[in-house]
């Protein structure tokens, strides 16, 4: 997904600086680990290009995919919330590199736990009713997860639907009214996730990503508005690879550069 | 979706003699109302073409779903449930009717409400563990079905999340340990669905129908397994017509007219 590993700026021993959207954003992050990918690219891709507002990427990670919604959407701020003291210094390190400027510009950074709630939440720097978009791309519930250090969110990691449920809640509190989420979830966690949306967010948009054509899907955006009661839909879905080929298709790669939205609008 | 209509057999007046899987079955059925069409076939396409053993049809109505399992499956029997009186009729004129008399010899047709439960349901004769495949297509929460005379029905019509939960909870009492079920639904009421299923049925397979490519869609077919946790997956899309076309795409007709399975299996 990285367009190349790029030389220059402040990198600690152990990260790489990678280029994304054709170099117009770079991202400082380990080597190892949480590195971002195709989700955090295509998960910023579910804001319309005409977006103006401000977006929450919850658990930013290094800033892939709030940094993406900022290189595509020119009228976008973001606040990227994270609570990982490593992924933390990475994102600081990345809206401190030259090449994003631009987008830094329009970014902030908040050291956050997205699983608290009421006071504590606002008391952390995620105010009530401030976003008009917010973007999630939840921790899968894999063994690395549980090794989280935090008690709480380990609890959550071990219980895949207890984490959902507790973020779709931080996003509903935190979304303005009419405002939207976006997340990218795998599929097994589709029905936790829709529960989780149940008398919040309406309207909802389900996307499914399939690696090729013919095979299940590998992962599903899911888009939606806060106090709407609209009907769910499913939309067409995104291929990633051609039947034959090892190269993104013509729309995913595009989707990915950030040239154009997931949902088409 | 009907081939044609055909002349002859014992039909009504108001109803129309119609055939299925180019003429492999025909069905009578009123001319107004609830008209089998594609939904009834895509669902009945869900059964591996290799299936046999016992299949309940919930919501029968002249029987077109189970018919055409029966069309395509040769070692499967089926129950046709319905509580409908006209529709009931209707089922019974089909299962008369000589162009049948194979698929007939593996039906019965039983007059029984699908939101009974415990040992109400059992005395209709739906017995639990009984069936090694469940198929569903429940009524859509339109003003029409709010006119059923029967009280409970017309509750659960209102209710469209307790109807789903109500034949969802009949299915997995009725079907065998490790046997499925495979429900037809608008996407409107696939959270509903996928909540029914919980701690019921897992392994879903979630097989989304389009009109065309770049549209949304328009049904669901989920398919899942009664007592597995395995995760849930977003099959390939089924899309009904090419780009351009008002004709089915070569896999849309083949699956209508019983020649392939859905899921390819």
């Amino acid at each position: 997904m990285t367009d190349r590993e790029v030389r220059g700026g402040d990198v600690p021993d152990g990260h790489s600086l990678d280029a994304f959207h054709r170099g117009r954003f770079v991202l400082v992050q380990p080597k190892r680990g949480h590195r971002a990918g195709m989700d955090a690219l295509v998960l910023a891709a579910a804001l319309p290009s005409d977006f103006s507002g401000r977006v929450a990427d919850l658990g930013a990670g290094a800033g892939a995919a709030g940094l993406a919604v900022l290189s595509r959407c020119p009228a976008a701020t973001a606040v990227l919330v994270e609570n990982a003291p490593e992924m933390l210094d990475c994102a600081q390190l990345t809206l401190a590199h030259p090449t994003n400027t631009d987008v830094a510009n329009r970014a902030e950074l908040l050291a956050a736990d997205v699983t608290l709630s009421g006071k504590a939440r606002a008391e952390a720097g995620l105010a009530d009713n401030s976003f008009d978009f917010v973007i999630m791309n939840p921790p899968f519930n894999d063994p690395g997860d549980r090794e989280s250090p935090d008690p709480l969110r380990r609890r959550a990691h071990v219980m895949g639907e207890g984490l959902i449920e507790a973020w779709v809640r931080s996003a509903a509190a935190i979304t303005k009214p009419r405002g939207r989420l976006a997340a990218i979830t795998r599929p097994e966690s589709l029905a936790d996730l829709l529960t989780a949306l149940e008398g919040r967010f309406g309207k909802a948009e389900l996307l499914p990503i399939h690696p090729r054509p013919g095979k299940a899907a590998i992962r599903v955006v899911v888009r939606a508005t806060l106090g709407s009661r609209a009907a769910l839909r499913i939309m067409p879905p995104l291929i990633l690879h051609d039947e034959a080929s090892n190269r993104f298709s013509a729309r995913a790669d595009a989707i990915c550069n950030g040239l154009i939205s997931l949902f088409g609008d």
